[in-house]
């Protein structure tokens, strides 16, 4: 008898699911239907900023693969579909098809939950004036380029995540006028401890991008379009448009209504095969929760490489092969006007907040070695338990070459490594790259120090 | 009672005991002395080529310390100044000045022996003409920058080694016709597979360096100046200038002839404090055995990496700390016209003559998403072991980004991880640096498939 799966969502997690699944399974054994809200599917989010900047050309080279390759291999995906509705008894979906409004219900045996998340939404009045745009859809993108093009005016960013900066260097490269409000003390306050954050705002401020931290947005301001934006310090910037990068948070209406329960971080509770509670229903990606390696605890990590991975398992399941997901260290990068930002596992104060006895060894150096021409300056800070030595976690910014070296560390924090052992680990060494002992190595030996 | 540290040799791995001996024993308790032969102590090898290139000046860049800054610290440096012999049973080494030929005994309570490596010198005759260099030491560098400073000309290195490649691109920089010979089907043989290899001889081609391989030199041709280098393959290319850049072997003279045992790959055995079987007498650096992690057997690695780490050991045990060196895994990287080449632990053909049962996968991708306008094309090749899937070796050559990969590898290969354990670590992403699954990833599913 051929089971049918339905997939909603169709972005990393959900196409990879639907993907692995495929390959396990003939359209004989398991029919594949996957409806998306938006006009895409199977595209890389996290190249838009390069889209917008107009360094990537067309939108298309961001879709990995389109509705009609999907189709050869069996996969029907319906785009501009949305679900709106699921039932857990009867087994069925309702859906809206945008483009003439028609309301259907579809059948499934295996249901996989791959809604995303969204942008967060300020608590201030008028965010929902025109000119008021977010970066996450492709027709996000094609929207902020098409503005981008219209010529040079002036742009606020509302938010020094990354998606809000990688957004920042797109306008400014696009010759707009930038400005960047933070309500946080530095910058990238996900990923960087505010100290190391300032190599990354004197970076743009470099650039000529303006940007404001340690202060709220009041409100912004017009009548139907921006017109400004009023900061906590009294400042009124002048606009007419403006970027929300405030930060995600996992799209779970469709699930919660549905009955399908939610974990501890508001995201859909899975186990390590990505199976939630309800029966023939998985989930997996930005909306669901993961297992974060180093505290056991339950994650929300919303991140390109979770949703590959846990929409991989999940597939491989579905297909009737057997996958676990090992869990995650929120390793993530990003680069910031030619500054390379890396960072794993828990910070200082996020390790303390877990309940560990940490402790942070810090090494300045340079990305080669000292004497090389490209030599740029590099800072890394390791983490690790106090006693034990094992570490925790990792942040590093710095010119070429810095960002990468965040792998080392999770490879290490991935196998228990303690920081004296990455210390002596045979790490590679030539001009061009670090100094003999790599700055990994040093940073390792700093915590270590302090971890005695 | 003061005891009294004679070091012979006062680069990476003599001056790292030292200095790690004097951080532990002020010079009440122990008395350092270091005799160098050459005229500089303390520097990058490693970077000569840069010098020669004119990339980095003055030469005294590549200086980490001087003498005086190590009298400082109370110790003593003699350059030019070279241990003729050393009496283990007296405890005294015999030295010459170079300066005036005075000879003088000297006595030590612990003898640190750091001789390091001498280049090969090829079995052909023509070897000892004026205008054939080696490029080993800084006084070497100095002449050969002096060489290229004199204006281009004709110059051919003999060996693909990546010395001899360094140098090569350090005098086409230089605005000479550079020629280089390998004997080997492709260049970098202890690095990279040669199909691998094809991508730098390809890449020093596209800039104008002639890359001649599987040809062996016959001769080198002159009657007290270089005029010309015959090939094995019938041709004669005139030149003036040549550089030998066939590799390296450790320099034991003096240890053998003192009685100092020798390991089975000739390099003086030590245990895992860097100690000899006789009595006070230890060593590190090129001279010196290590562990090989992966094989457990004794390996004679040239890198400046092991000769730090090896010299540190020895100096914290000189100093009366207690320290063992876990090992090495050879891992090293370069960089030849913008090329990026890494390498860690076995490749197939290494691992197979050891005795595992060898499996590997290779994975072609690129440095960045696809998309990216900086996108470069990066191979990376992952060796495991068939059926426990344990990681041996990787081999990385691409474009910038792609060399420095080579640490996760050796990271995952210091804790013995298998292939598919490092497919689902969390490593980084991000559209400037890879794709979803970075290439290290998806080499490592491939050698998994393999491997089961």
């Amino acid at each position: 008898m051929t089971e049918r799966l339905v997939v909603v969502g169709g972005d990393a997690a959900g196409m990879s699911a639907a993907s692995q699944a495929r390959r396990r399974c003939s359209a004989d054994d398991l029919e594949i239907v996957a409806y998306e809200r938006s006009s895409w599917v199977s595209y890389s989010a996290c190249g838009e900023p390069y889209h917008v900047a107009g360094l990537v050309d067309p939108l298309e080279a961001l879709v990995a693969r389109t509705p009609e390759e999907f189709a050869a291999q069996d996969i029907r995906v319906h785009t501009r579909h949305e679900v709106t509705a699921v039932n857990t008894t009867s087994r069925t979906v309702t859906v809206r098809r945008f483009d003439d409004g028609h309301l259907f219900d579809d059948h499934y045996d295996q249901l996989m939950i791959a809604t995303g998340a969204r942008a967060v939404r300020p608590q201030i009045t008028g965010y929902d004036l025109q000119g008021v745009h977010e970066l996450r859809t492709l027709d996000d993108a094609a929207r902020l380029r098409r503005i981008a093009d219209r010529g040079p005016s002036t742009v606020v960013i509302i938010g020094g995540g990354y998606i809000g900066l990688e957004t920042a260097e797109a306008f400014h490269l696009q010759g707009w006028d930038v400005t960047v409000v933070s309500a946080h003390p530095g910058v990238l306050e996900r990923m960087l401890d505010p100290d190391l954050s300032a190599t990354v705002v004197d970076a743009m401020r470099q650039r000529g991008i303006r940007v404001i931290t340690d202060t709220r947005v009041d409100c912004i301001v017009g009548l139907d379009m921006v017109e400004a934006v009023d900061l906590g310090s009294g400042e009124r910037t002048p606009t007419t448009t403006v970027v929300l990068g405030i930060g995600s948070r996992p799209e779970v209406d469709l699930a919660e209504a549905a009955g399908i329960p939610l974990g501890p971080t508001g995201a859909i509770a899975v186990d390590s095969t990505q199976r939630t509670s309800v029966d023939g229903v998985w989930s997996a990606g930005d909306c669901a929760e993961v297992r974060h390696r180093l505290t056991g605890k339950p994650a929300n990590i919303h991140l390109g490489t979770v949703a590959n991975k846990t929409g991989r398992v999940a597939g491989i399941n579905l297909g009737g092969g057997s996958a676990t997901f090992p869990g995650a260290l929120g390793t993530a990068i990003t680069r910031i006007c030619d500054i390379e930002v890396g960072t794993v596992g828990l910070r200082m104060s996020d390790a303390l907040a877990e309940g560990f006895d940490a402790v942070e060894g810090t090494a300045h150096g340079t990305t080669t070695a000292g004497y090389m021409p490209e030599a740029s300056p590099m800072s890394i800070r390791a983490v690790a338990e106090r006693g034990s030595g094992r570490l925790l976690g990792a942040q590093i910014v710095g010119g070429p070459g810095a960002g990468k070296r965040v792998d080392v560390f999770a490879t290490a924090i991935w196998n228990s490594m303690t920081a004296v052992d990455l210390e002596w680990t045979d790490l590679s060494y030539a001009p061009p790259f670090s100094g003999t002992w790599d700055l990994v190595a040093i940073a390792a030996r700093e915590a270590d120090r302090r971890a005695r």
